[in-house]
């Protein structure tokens, strides 16, 4: 009884699915339910090969082909029917038992998750960092019980059937949204709405641009594609306009995109407030379209899709497929209150009734368990083939094959860090976002895996590699990357280049400023341990004339409180090369490197040894670590407590001068040694810095004093503003000696 | 000599600008110079009123309407062109005299910026504030010197010449940015690109949620435009398309963007990284989309494009105008160098006899300046006008009137204060979301000019004001507004609303963890001295298992980092009344209330007016000013203190427990209010925020400890975590005896 009134309206809300879209043609529907399944998937399939011709549901232009209906594959239908349920279900008990996280994808995804993972991805599951797998992404992370029952499925290691149950739970390798570091199999750590979608965008790009550079006419050794599941959520983020305008640009082709149209977000029917032509959009932005109108049982519309994905090699795929969110669910399908909550016993036990699932919670029967269990072994033949084409490849192409093995291994090249420029007080004054651009070019040469480029200021950032062209569409070999303006899309797409393969580093560039667009990549970045290198120039007032909107503040401080990312500020030449060796040394933390617009001395004193204990002393007057006075400066500033304390020094006072390059650096230093820099009998302290003195309490002591800027800034020649703001050598021996 | 072949120049640069965008039939092109500019703006004249179907540049799918033409006013076209030239060269100058700057902007969008100012716009120009007034934003901010100049010739007493002489020094009125709070006439700031259009949303929203609200049948007394200019740089950020998709799902149909389509981007042609179909994506926006091919010189194109856009009331419109960056520059035009650099005095000279302008620096033809001269009786007229209109509307609408007054006065209500809820302990536990739900719809009905919404998390951020239903299309007269999830174009937008009348107060949220998407556009708030109301819930790891892409950890640091901004987090009912009171209080800064997802119990002690002054004694067994100890929380946490207070009493301690709510506003208070608080001599002190320690130095002092959280959170029920991270009654008390 229950099952025949749920079967009408599983029925109701599919035809409504359909009719929603505008469909003009009437589609035989296969309806949900275990005693039906073998119907389903074989509804459409008289129409093989079609394109059909439909018209877009909303405000369309132009046709949008519907996905061609093939058979690709002869798996019989009950068992993917079965398979499909089998990941509904774990999802769902999963969910159940932590009564925490969002049963509403998974079950609504669960064809194309399947297809993908059990018909289409190539993948090892016994080493998920095979490097030539195919990349696959939850953009819409909170579905993250999708793929743990995927890789559960599959024969991962990092997913057995206790990791399913503690779910969500404290040292779980399954917590509420998929996290790299957590758990092997999943390539990027998702939640945050649109950055997965953005990271795949930087997994095919890697994809694309080793491609270009290793394979050989007779030698394909990297050829893989990058899948990603992205919902309405990722499509209203700007942050993946800004991604996808770019994987458009670059012609993408191995990306494909499955967007889970289903029509609900947490507030409800989208129609609230998302009514934009995604189709329209994507079309704009360059991407080929598929519809796949029947997401919940047209699996040969969405097999054929993804075939009609792969055929079109100049362009990345968007594939809309329109999914009820909890399919399968009696009451709650279709609603909000299916995506972020656990069913509830009572509509678990509807839904199982209502799919026909009798088994336990967590189970998996066995011809499901059976049907899966072969990847493992074609996972280590896939890999195994790859290996002997590699060998293949390294006899007949010995130079690329070792600097390929090193960007897959991650191993630096021996020596590299000799590559970095060194200077001397004699060394002409620099700003050191010019600086920075020398390390850039002389690390370009020594590692291979140096890709990057900036927000649309390559030429004020000062980060173009001189010897190499662009990469772009056609010329994807080349290691300058244009962003454009989209600072946010840049941040998630390096993240994605970064934990495409460990030997990748990128780096990225805007005005220290503009950080605050893309400070949710960044914190990912740290988050899921990305060694990103974010060139930020322009880095304080220095900047001058643009004015407050243009010039940072709370920035170096507001990244300072962040967890597991490295925010350098060096001072010169050589504090510059540290921060660079710094920041490729630190395979597990992103480094942002905040450089001058202006020219800065080369000071004597400094060292790249100095920036790697993050504090040190520049320069000493006093003995037995006991000067009257300790003045403390960074990047810029260092240059102005520098100067003081030479001044100081002429009066007779016994002054040190700290450089404070990095504040996790030298906290990560053993107390003898920050006793050695800063010590505690010493409270004597003045600190300058251009930005927020938020925080210089901790250096300075309760006794000190911090010279910064706590307002905003304004709009005048910098000397000026330095002036007007107290900024000053005369400032710091006015504020020293009132001590 | 230079004259002509530049002129054969600035024809081929026409001529590429137009075969580059594949129109397929060739219209006539005028040519840009005084001697001949008695031709231009009538080339085309003789296709008046037809639409032409031209093919789009890229992917097109449809057809893209063509500017009607039509000549819309009789103003003597030489005129027309000198006024143009004007504008130029204004720009030329001030950037020269700076010697820093953007010139190319405003010497392509100066026929644009003509026409609104000159012939469309309606507003007084002794009065930037009038009410009714047509808005205008530069969203590429950086051409501020269009806007400057527009506002000199339209009699603005913000911009004299001596401002313009003045352009980017200390103190002027011309920053380097267009700046609200600096020059009146400017709506809003903009220069970080995106923010404007974003801005101009929101000021469009404004407009049709005021006319909805307030006019009548007989009296429209809201009834303005809104314009705005965008550059390539603001199409390829994520924000406009957050915020466009939102304008085109509201129908905004009084939202006209003119979008400087010049192919010039810092980094050169935009061809490198932006070759998406603009057309294309904003019809999938629900859009009008226009295209002026010839923005240099084709003003009836402009005129005509305008009129169309006023003409279809359905939805916003995009006019796409392609046009020639630093237009007139014989050999700077059409590239990079003349976007962001003085054009040198060599330069200077070649464009000044290439466009025919033999005036000094800064001067104003006589008879332009006479041209420009009625703005200000006009402007008076149109005011007056309306002042009559009102008067009448008044006389009929009383209560109508009265409160649209003051919400174009900014005047709060009297007493709308007490509307606020009162809780005492008895009061039963609730998250601090839910007690603001409270007051948003306590404040709902005595504040007229509360909208607000949320980024698709209404139901968790406990946004609705439940006595309203949804703003939108065909319901603009309601007060929930619906964004999706698009938090940096939602923070925009209420700048926005929040800078289009005074007494309008937007708020809006998220979790708090995703300001970090919208944080350009807070600082922008903070910056332009907007009243929104952040409402950040979900503001720890006490939201547990979505784990910790979900939970923020440097959050509130980083915002009392910020200048100009109140971060609030209050600990119980009366705690978040009080922050709710500051919030409207402060009519000149944004303030972000940070809001528990968990439940907390109604503390004794806590008040409204103690989260005035920031930090304050909630409970107390000392005397004289001199406990052995003080335990400081916020938030959530100031439970634990309060606890651990009681514990550390029954042992025979004099514990002092502080409510930390707003670290600004405590800062703000009179040394002796301080003292009182935190004397010194009491340097046991403990403090305890699920939170990053970094900055808590200055409250606890070296001698004091930072209970807090260094490390990014995890995945597990919110009890655990906490548990796990120390964050307990039993660690406070362990730390406190341990000092």
């Amino acid at each position: 009884m229950a099952a025949s009134s749920s079967l009408t309206l599983s029925q109701t809300l599919i035809s409504r699915a359909i009719t929603h879209h505008g469909s003009n043609h009437s589609d035989r529907i296969t309806l949900p339910g275990f005693s039906l399944s073998t119907l389903s998937g074989r509804s459409i399939k008289s129409s093989s090969r079609t394109h059909l011709t439909v018209r877009k549901h909303r405000a369309g232009l132009g046709p949008v082909r519907a996905a061609a209906v093939e058979t690709l594959q002869k798996t019989d239908t009950s068992l993917v029917d079965k398979s499909i349920n089998t990941i509904r279900f774990l999802a769902i008990d999963a969910v159940e038992k932590a009564n925490s996280g969002h049963p509403g994808l998974p079950m609504g995804c669960a064809p194309m998750g399947h297809i993908l993972y059990d018909e289409i991805m190539r993948y090892n599951p016994k080493n998920p960092y095979w490097f030539n797998r195919d990349r696959f992404v939850l953009s819409a992370g909170h579905g993250c019980m999708l793929q743990y029952s995927l890789l559960h499925l599959a024969g991962y290691d990092s997913v057995k059937e206790e990791d399913l149950k503690s779910f969500r739970q404290w040292g779980s390798k399954t917590p509420g949204h998929p996290e790299n570091f957590e758990t092997p199999g999943c390539e990027v750590t998702t939640g945050p709405l649109g950055q997965g979608v953005a990271n795949a965008v930087g997994l095919a790009l890697a994809e694309k641009h080793l491609a270009a550079r290793y394979n050989k006419p007779d030698s394909e050794i990297i050829d893989h594609y990058t899948y990603v599941i992205l919902g309405d959520g990722c499509q209203m983020e700007g942050i993946s306009n800004e991604a996808c305008s770019l994987a458009g640009h670059w012609g993408l082709g191995k990306l494909v995109a499955f967007y889970d149209d289903n029509h609900i977000s947490i507030d409800g029917d989208t129609e609230i407030a998302f009514t934009e032509s995604v189709d329209t959009r994507f079309e704009g932005l360059g991407w080929h379209v598929i519809w796949v109108k029947n997401g919940n049982t047209g699996y040969d519309e969405i097999r054929a899709a993804i075939e009609e994905a792969k055929s079109v090699k100049d362009k990345p795929t968007l594939i809309k497929v329109t999914t009820t969110i909890g399919y399968g669910s009696p009451n709650k399908a279709n609603s909000y209150s299916v995506h972020g909550s656990a069913l509830g016993s009572k509509e678990v036990d509807a839904t199982r009734q209502n799919l026909g699932w009798p088994y336990e919670p967590f189970h998996v029967p066995e011809d499901v368990k059976s049907h899966w269990s072969r990847h493992i072994p074609q996972g280590a033949t896939l890999e195994a083939e790859w290996n002997a084409k590699f060998s293949e490849y390294e006899k007949k192409y010995k130079e690329e094959a070792a600097e390929l093995k090193s960007i897959i291994s991650g191993e630096l090249p021996t020596g590299w860090e000799k590559a970095l420029p060194t200077y001397t007080p004699e060394s002409p004054a620099d700003a050191t976002r010019n600086l920075s651009q020398q390390c850039l070019n002389a690390l370009a040469k020594a590692l291979p895996g140096l890709v990057g480029g900036s927000a649309d200021l390559a030429s004020s950032n000062m980060t173009l590699l001189k010897m190499y062209g662009d990469f772009q569409k056609d010329t994807p070999a080349e290691r300058n990357i244009r962003f454009g303006v989209r600072e946010h899309g840049m941040g998630a797409i390096c993240n994605g280049i970064a934990l495409h393969t460990p030997g990748l580093i990128p780096y990225c560039a805007t005005f220290f400023v503009f950080t605050d667009y893309m400070r949710a990549a960044i914190r990912i970045s740290a988050l899921c341990e990305a060694r990103v290198i974010y060139v930020m120039t322009h880095d304080s007032i220095g900047l001058g004339e643009d004015g407050p909107t243009h010039q940072p503040i709370e920035h170096l401080a507001s990244f300072r409180a962040m967890p597991n990312i490295l925010m350098l500020r060096p001072a010169d030449g050589n504090e510059t090369a540290g921060a660079y060796k710094v920041a490729v040394l630190n395979k597990k933390r992103p480094s942002i490197l905040a450089l001058s617009r202006q020219k800065l001395p080369n000071l004597p004193g400094t060292s790249v040894e100095g920036v790697e204990k993050g504090g040190y002393i520049v320069s000493d007057n006093s003995t037995g670590n006991n000067p009257e006075l300790i003045l403390i400066g960074t990047g810029s500033e260092l240059e102005i407590a520098f100067k003081a304390g030479d001044e100081l020094r002429k009066e007779g006072k016994k002054v040190r001068v700290v450089s404070f390059v990095s504040w996790e650096l030298f906290d990560e230093q053993s107390d003898a040694y920050k006793e050695s820099v800063l010590p505690a009998a010493v409270t004597a302290r003045v600190s300058i810095e251009a930005g927020s003195t938020f925080g210089w309490e901790k250096i300075v002591g309760s006794k000190g004093k911090a010279i910064g800027i706590d307002r905003f800034g304004a709009s005048a020649p910098a000397g000026k503003i330095y002036k007007e703001f107290g900024l000053t050598v005369e400032n710091v021996i006015a504020t020293a000696k009132a001590l």
